[in-house]
């Protein structure tokens, strides 16, 4: 398939996937929060990415894909991972979608693509920490708001993402170069399965190695650093503590979001490398 | 959204419906038929209604979805669901998504959309009962070697469905324009909660009014009839007896395929006339 289709399956496997601890699954809706809307932010995400894979502008493509993701699911479902999986397309659409080609697109990337970014905001709504110090003109918050101040600055959208990397997991992996998501990809390939379940086991696998800073944004630091202790004492248990801990997560509203757009992206490379549902 | 993006999402929504007895949903897998293959298929079918909505012949439109599913699914995830789309699709294409034009768009077929019919078995494994009486030389399960036959004869594909019309459930819906689906979709309209849980309704209140025809095929008429009697038994039951039904259909390997491709069309009409996921 062409990458912005394997884009959008890796949207829906990635949502299918359970037990994913804390996030909406196959058998898991969060209060108001249904799996339908997932099926539908990656269906409505798919003209975005499909720009993408035709060499649109990682910014614009990017942007495409939250309003229309946005539109049809009437929410936000999928804004961490399309941050994700935008440049991953573009890359793919290129040529072999290698770390070094992953890396290259997103140290491509222009104010333009940054204005975007900013544009995106104004579709849904994201949660997000404070900007780092000296940054508040730049917050993201600000939305479209905060453009000139980053024409000002002369920021590019890997500049903007580098400054995040600190406090948000989706923009770490953009400033290094796609770290865990192709050590995720790896580790979904070495498994067996269905490719979903693949998809839940590597949730897991990022959520036990470093703490979801959505949950670090929502609930604290502490809080986060205790749910990827919990993580990693699940790693080889059977799926009913998994499953009782996802249970838990749901109970107190606790949501790695970072780390499921990170699977997302994992199994995304996974597919493009051969892997199926098939 | 575009007429095809509706057909994806209403294959997703159709997929992910619970409880659903029979069929592969959310929360059950058959066998070695996972849910992420519909999931898959409803993905690599989009190329084909992409070409329905913007105009190609139903025919060929169809023969392109199938293939697309079968590469991706590795299976026949969506067969007729997607001979019941092609035509909608294309319809809503050209306009509002009225009964009238659904009807002229199937009667408007030629013999060269039979010919693309045909070859589309080809592309993965459909199961089909015994032709009618005088139409051995035109069985579907001879794939394109019946073409010659067809040619001989003038038969378009509207022609061929409606001599299947009484032993095939889609054929049948071909040949009334679509009237059971526009009636579920009537039925979804009036329902309220998720979509999905929607589509599920409408898919036992499908299955309590008429025998399922793949049941027929699969399991003979009398089996046929007692699963519709048990659905009618459920229409007011409370959820866990319909998730045993469904546990129950399961376990027998009864799979009313049928009444689910017309579950998902009549989803896909409810998404053109206005309801979404959000």
């Amino acid at each position: 398939m062409n990458p912005a289709a394997d884009a959008e399956l890796a949207l829906l496997l990635e949502a299918a996937g359970t037990p994913k601890p804390g996030n909406v699954d196959r058998h898991r809706d969060h209060g108001d929060l249904h799996f339908e809307q997932f099926l539908g932010g990656a269906v409505g995400a798919r003209p975005g990415l499909d720009d993408a894979a035709e060499g649109e502008r990682v910014g614009a493509a990017f942007e495409e894909s939250v309003a229309g993701m946005a539109d049809s699911a009437g929410t936000n479902t999928q804004f961490g991972a399309l941050l994700m999986l935008t440049p991953l397309v573009k890359a793919a659409g290129e040529g072999e979608l290698t770390p070094e080609r992953a890396a290259s697109t997103v140290e491509a990337t222009t104010v333009a693509d940054a204005a975007d970014f900013y544009r995106a905001f104004e579709h849904t709504d994201v949660a997000l920490d404070d900007p780092p110090e000296g940054a508040s003109d730049i917050d993201a918050r600000r939305g479209a708001d905060a453009i000139p101040a980053l024409r000002e600055r002369g920021l590019t959208l890997f500049d903007v993402l580098e400054l995040g990397a600190d406090s948000d997991g989706v923009a770490a992996e953009w400033a290094s170069g796609f770290e865990r998501t192709f050590d995720a990809a790896d580790y979904i390939e070495r498994r067996s399965g269905p490719l979903s379940a693949r998809g839940a086991e590597a949730f897991l696998r990022l959520l036990a190695e470093e703490p979801d800073t959505l949950v670090v944004t929502n609930h604290g630091r502490e809080t986060a650093r205790e749910v990827s202790e919990r993580a990693a004492g699940l790693l080889d248990a059977p799926t009913g503590k998994v499953e009782a801990f996802a249970d838990d997560l749901v109970e107190q509203e606790i949501n790695p979001g970072t780390t499921a757009d990170i699977a997302a992206a994992a199994l995304f490379v996974a597919l493009r490398r051969g892997e199926s549902v098939a």
